[in-house]
């Protein structure tokens, strides 16, 4: 993340992770303040064995840009909402990216969107964690039914 | 694509996946017109052997996150500009999914950045696609250093 | 509606459409989540002898989208206002629908208008239903009439 | 229609009814210009047998809301895109509706999705309108999976 | 005013129409509720001796231009900022009117100025009420003025 | 106007206004080339015999609010649409202006508007003028009427 | 500052200015309220010794543009948010300057970002504040990494 | 510049410092393809002799603000418009920085006003320069007059 204001975003994402039990690093790094950090940390990601890049940053939200520039793996960016724009300056930051350096931009604070879309990559080769997101598919769509089923009791007046 | 009317744009991704060695299969369809083919497609894709699935649409865009409804792999989401609106109504559409089913999503008609990144997504257990897109940065960064050696020629007044 | 927080939105159709005595169903229903569901819900309606579908569904809102995919009838879609973007996301992947396809949108969190929609739909074959929207539009111009000649003992400074 | 300029929008919805076989007027008349036309024409539509106006109007869009005002008809709405901003100022002017007088909007310029709203709004209580609908679903379909067997010849690099 | 809703904004407008002792009548009419009465209202705006009409209303804010319409006096419209756009739907239903009738648009929520405008325009021939816009504007200009000579003895450190 | 870039757009006020008879001078006055003539040319603008002062700028236009502190005269802003932005940064620094200093604004390139509504100004008090705005009002209405009549012949199917 | 309302933002860029021991001036001049002052201040600013003008100012904020119409020296906009809009009308306000009259425009409330680009400006020809800004870089720097190692301790789950 | 394709804005910018007289050079760097060269650059800035450095680029442009962040030399950045977003993408991320690293931006497109603000920044300490940017303001002012003198024999009606 680009700055520790963007905590309670990607805590989120972290604990998605976990839940996963995908291994994660938490770093505060930022493009304009600590940018060689930040292009050292892509620059060697492949090498110290990281799979995918989780990026998040607010306003000008060049972060996930930067670490794309410098690594060929996956960059995830969330666009982190700040106090003014509505997170609509993030959101164009991270995913507007010219030709050749994608970013793989997720929702206005969807951190834990980009903690699933990161275990989708990994599962790839990954039958246990393919395994795993399959059943929270399964999961997500019991809440969803057992919640449609309580309301019928309250609201349905065809029957 | 969710119409062939998005072929110029999904044409690019195609080339460049093809440049990579990737192969491919590019289909039309319609999460409104053909919505069973497009979510049968996605119920089998990692049955058939799909690692990445790649989803362009226009408007009210909701091929991607239909596709990644329906399967636990990646989905690509490229938001196409239609007639109205300069394509916010697509990148809104793409980018904006609800917690639980992501969609990684480029910038709008970035179809080339697309391919890249289900090739970078493809490269986390493939050595040699990886090397592919080590090559290809080199070479974006020879392009531009050339074009930066030709403007000094030009326009450089301080020596 | 496509996820239990906007019940308290999708509650004030459901209300209206008591106070004019149309039976329904309120259903949490995810294009995303539980899309088979949903799609199989819409397939359904005519033979289920639904007249008109309303779905409520906010951010990148597929859920209106989704429902008419599979049904020939009329289906109204609520953009629900979310945390970010002031509704515009949830407006734009309302009601910029492909060719073929379309969606009757009502306001952001436009709850009430579309039930007094859909009783319009359903009031051209039904003389009572349409007496009871003639009364009630003749209320509101009352409410208005009434509230308009308090104001004049207070504010009117011509006469 | 609120002007004759929006007659190569407004062309699109006429053929689409008449291909329907729903015998439909077309008339200029603007909320501004001809105001009590447009109310007449509302307050008496269900006396002359209309059972759904569709109301197309560009920039400032009141002619939806105006006619709505008047009649507890159905009114869809046609946001038609102007000279500048995008058709924005028409989506809003026509969609964001108080509440009570509901106007069902379609994307900007949807006029053919406009017509098929209306032909679904009358198949209610029609049994061969509805037949004509889910007949034109079925060659929309078809129409899209024609289309992706030709593309198959052309870009599968799979099999 | 198109709802007592806008009466928080519309009482600014009153007390400065005040101020400048130009008496004025406050009414709640809607476009969409009260069509009749507020066509009504413009049609014998200049028979009943008024010189401008301020219209507020919110969302599709359709009541300055349908006051417009039915008179040839200035109509001053003041968009009401409501739950959702951020007053951009107000602005642009107010402002975006097309060619032939006009209003004459302030700022969101700006009350303050409608009722300074309307005396502006009332001024033209009624030099007392141009002698209190004077007065206004030298009074405003006084009071910057004392505000920043306090905050010289705060801020300044260049002297 | 503050360009001459501009003046393609203001040319129809002009023309609109000589329609009306009502005399007035066209100025190129830039609040920032010339911001000392700009402020002049409104300080003396009462004393000069003007009623009305119309100013039309582009991008962050800021003439119609420079002249409007210059002067207690209504000042009429039109936001000029430019190469960018497609005119909202002219219509937001048009019409968004602070407490104290309205300007009457009209649509985007609303040229013919903004004459309309001087004349509709300076009309309070001519009782010619209004009649000659009256008589507009009229004519304008006349030609929707007319064809509205011929396109009865062309896609009537109803009767 | 164009109002005493935009003193919590402006007072970010004073303690700034101090913090690096540049003397400054706060005035609270408005374009349109004391245009008079605002133009003569900047007609005279070279004279009277300042090396930059910052302005903030909101809504249809013409300060900055204002200034720079009546000066060489550099002049930097803060565009500050008010209660509309979210800034957005006070960033293009102030950053769509037509051809020759730039404003160096900031972040929305960005005053701290408009102290510092005010030192580096100043820092060209002064060494010492050079060396604070530097400094400064370094610190914020060295607040990331600390940030960052403390996060060390609490998320990092690979190792 | 981020790419060649920036060349014909840039192109602008340097013909205005050429005509100042101030030496410039001129670089396609890229945030994404060449980062080291872009950071190198702006890293040894300062010891190269530049003064100020004016970067262009556009959709998600992160050139100035990468720039920013090696060095403490002012930063113009020029919000570059491409084929989508009518160039909102640019300005935002170039604009909205956060606290610590600013970009000085102008408007979209805006490269020429680029080349003034550099040419103002360097004057502060240079009364040549300072001077011939004296004598383009009274040149634009001129011209404007001129302009304005040759449109009063066209449409002036009032003498």
């Amino acid at each position: 993340m680009g700055s520790d204001s963007d905590l309670p975003v990607v805590e989120k994402a972290i604990k998605k992770l976990e839940s996963f039990g995908v291994p994660c690093e938490a770093h505060i790094m930022s493009a304009h303040r600590t940018p060689e950090r930040a292009s050292g940390f892509a620059r060697n990601a492949v090498k110290n064995g990281f799979g995918v890049i989780i990026a998040a940053a607010g306003k000008a939200a060049h972060l996930a840009g930067v670490l794309a520039a410098h690594t060929t793996l996956p960059v995830i960016g969330i666009p982190v909402k700040s106090s003014t724009m509505d997170g609509l300056d993030s959101l164009l930051s991270t995913v507007q990216m010219p030709s050749g350096i994608p970013v793989a931009t997720v929702a206005i604070d969807g951190a834990e969107n980009a903690a699933i879309l990161a275990a989708q990559i990994l599962a790839i080769g990954d039958d246990a964690l393919a395994g795993k997101l399959s059943k929270m598919k399964e999961e997500m769509a019991e809440q969803v039914i057992n919640k449609d089923n309580q309301l019928q009791e309250k609201f349905n007046t065809r029957n």
